[in-house]
Formats: C-alpha cells, sequence, structure tokens
C-alpha cells in the first residue's frame, strides 16, 4: 500500500499557505497504521532498544506502537506542567515566542538506548528538544523515526549525526 | 509481574486530598507495558475489533498500542480545536464548568465495532462522552478498557450497559 495515499492534504490550515498533512487518516486504516509501525520496527532491526519517547500529541500515537512492537517501554515528552513528579524542562526557540518539553526526571535510566518518535519532521525543533532531555537524562539517542518528512524546511539537518528516518517524505 | 507495583502514587496531586495514580512509570517497563496491552488484547479474544478510540492525551498511549496489536486503526478523540478537518463534538459537564471531546466527522465509518481505551476510569465523564461521540458517528461500541479503576468514584454506574473492564482497580 502507498502510505501517501492515506494521508489527507488540508490547504490553509493551521494558517494561510500551510499546507496540512492529516495524519489521522492513515492511523484510522488498519492496514496502513500497520504498515507505518512495521516498517519502523525493520528500519531498527538487529538493535537493541530499549525505550521509545514521543513528543505530546501525535508522538504518543505512533510512539507506543512501536514501543510495544519493539518489546520497549515508552516515555511521555509533555508540554510544562503536564507530568505529575519531577521533570527536566527543554525551553526551544519558535517562529514567534518559545516552547518547552519536559520529560520525567526519573524515566531514563542513564545508558539507555532511546528511539525518538513523531509524526512530522519540520523545523526539527521539537524533534531537536527532544533528544536534548534523552541525553539530558543519560539516554543514548540510537535513532529518530518520524512518519512524515518535509524536506523543504531542512529539519533533517538540525538532526545531523543523529540516524534520522521518515516514512514518508513531501 | 504485579503491575500495581509499577504504579507510582502521588499524595496531593493535582490538588490537595487527591492520589494520582501515575502510569507513565508503569509504559516506561517494557514487561509491564507489554503485560498491560496483552491483557487487554485477551480481554477481546475472538471478537472483531476495526478502531480503538483513545481521548487525549494519556488514552493515545495505551489506545495506540492496543489498535496495533489487535491490528485495528486508531482513532484520536480531542481537545476541541485539535483537529484539522470537520469533526464532531460531545460537551460534558465537569464538577466546575464544563470539557469538550472531538472526532473527525468521518472517522468511524457506520457499523465499524469500537473499542474505548483510557488509562483511568474515575467519575466516567470522558469516557461516556466518548462512547457518545463514537456512537454519533455510527459506530458500535464493543468494549471499553482502562488501565486503572478508581472504583470509588463509581464511574463504572454511567457506563451502564456497555462491556467495561479495567486490569487495575483501586
Amino acid at each position: 500500500m502507498d502510505l501517501k495515499d492515506t494521508i489527507r492534504t488540508i490547504p490553509d490550515f493551521p494558517k494561510p499557505g500551510i499546507i496540512f498533512r492529516d495524519v489521522t487518516t492513515l492511523f484510522k486504516q488498519p492496514q496502513a497504521y500497520k504498515q507505518l509501525i512495521d516498517g519502523m520496527v525493520t528500519s531498527l532491526a538487529g538493535r537493541q532498544i530499549d525505550l521509545v519517547v514521543g513528543p505530546e500529541a501525535r508522538g504518543f500515537v505512533i510512539g507506543s506502537a512501536l514501543a510495544y512492537a519493539l518489546g520497549a517501554g515508552f516515555v511521555l515528552a509533555r508540554k510544562p506542567g503536564k507530568l505529575p513528579c519531577e521533570t527536566i524542562r527543554y525551553e526551544y526557540a519558535l517562529e514567534y515566542g518559545s516552547d518547552a518539553l519536559e520529560i520525567h526526571a526519573d524515566s531514563i535510566t542513564p545508558g539507555q538506548s532511546v528511539v525518538l518518535v513523531d509524526d512530522l519532521l519540520a523545523t526539527g525543533g521539537t524533534a531537536l528538544a527532544t533528544i536534548r532531555l534523552i541525553e539530558q537524562a543519560g539516554g543514548k539517542v540510537a535513532a529518530a523515526r518520524f512518519a512524515i518528512e518535509l524536506c523543504d524546511l531542512n529539519g533533517r539537518e538540525r538532526l545531523r549525526g543523529y540516524d534520522v528516518e521518515a516514512v514518508l517524505q513531501y
């Protein structure tokens, strides 16, 4: 199945001029969803992965299924104030203003092999923030995996030095 | 493994007098996470499940792994304004004020067999809202599954008539 056929394209969302790639139409199709996750598993074959980290909220959808498929644990990277226990935080710049992500301070045991997963690689800001959190907690970033890469935005360049793959490229 | 041993208890969160059951400490342990999902799969054995619906955000973590394990699709029930295409919405009362959930209007094909999954069954408000959305979209609610049930809050009573199971009860 060509997974691109399952992605819905929405013009001018969230603002004029942006072409939004909607992955929810992929998620709801059992065969497409399985193909997405299994493709990521194949791309990590033969490697010991202890944890998958996914940023809020669509990263949870792909990351947790990948964690299950790999026999790994899943760690939530959340917006500030959502996690109930002690956290570490990483702030990062947006086009206007800034944003931040947190993980629980004890969510990663130093030395664990960790995969970052998200639905979208755009400018790479969220991905890089998540990588910094993994490393701050002592984890080793084994790979970064995405459902979709928007190549024009050059996020891959910001993740140079890491093993980066996306299932679909636009 | 006794999964209760993996749940972290946080007193007075998010406000004084509340005992918060933190499932993130379960999610990060591969064996516990697998046991949680596989237990839900077993509880649905022999039934055709087309879709799993999970409410934002921890429902995404369990629901998407369960969808993958069942060979089903996954549908996101989100807070208002987060989904990019046409939605249906259900508003529900909270102790103070109200909240709402949305799913994409075309996310469920009428007649599909759907399982609702969330981390927590407390008062049942979120679960009932999700069930109403599934039914409004034409889906058949095959079952509702939760990681944790807080029995004192009697959410199960509000879901009477549905097949409700929780892996852990407090």
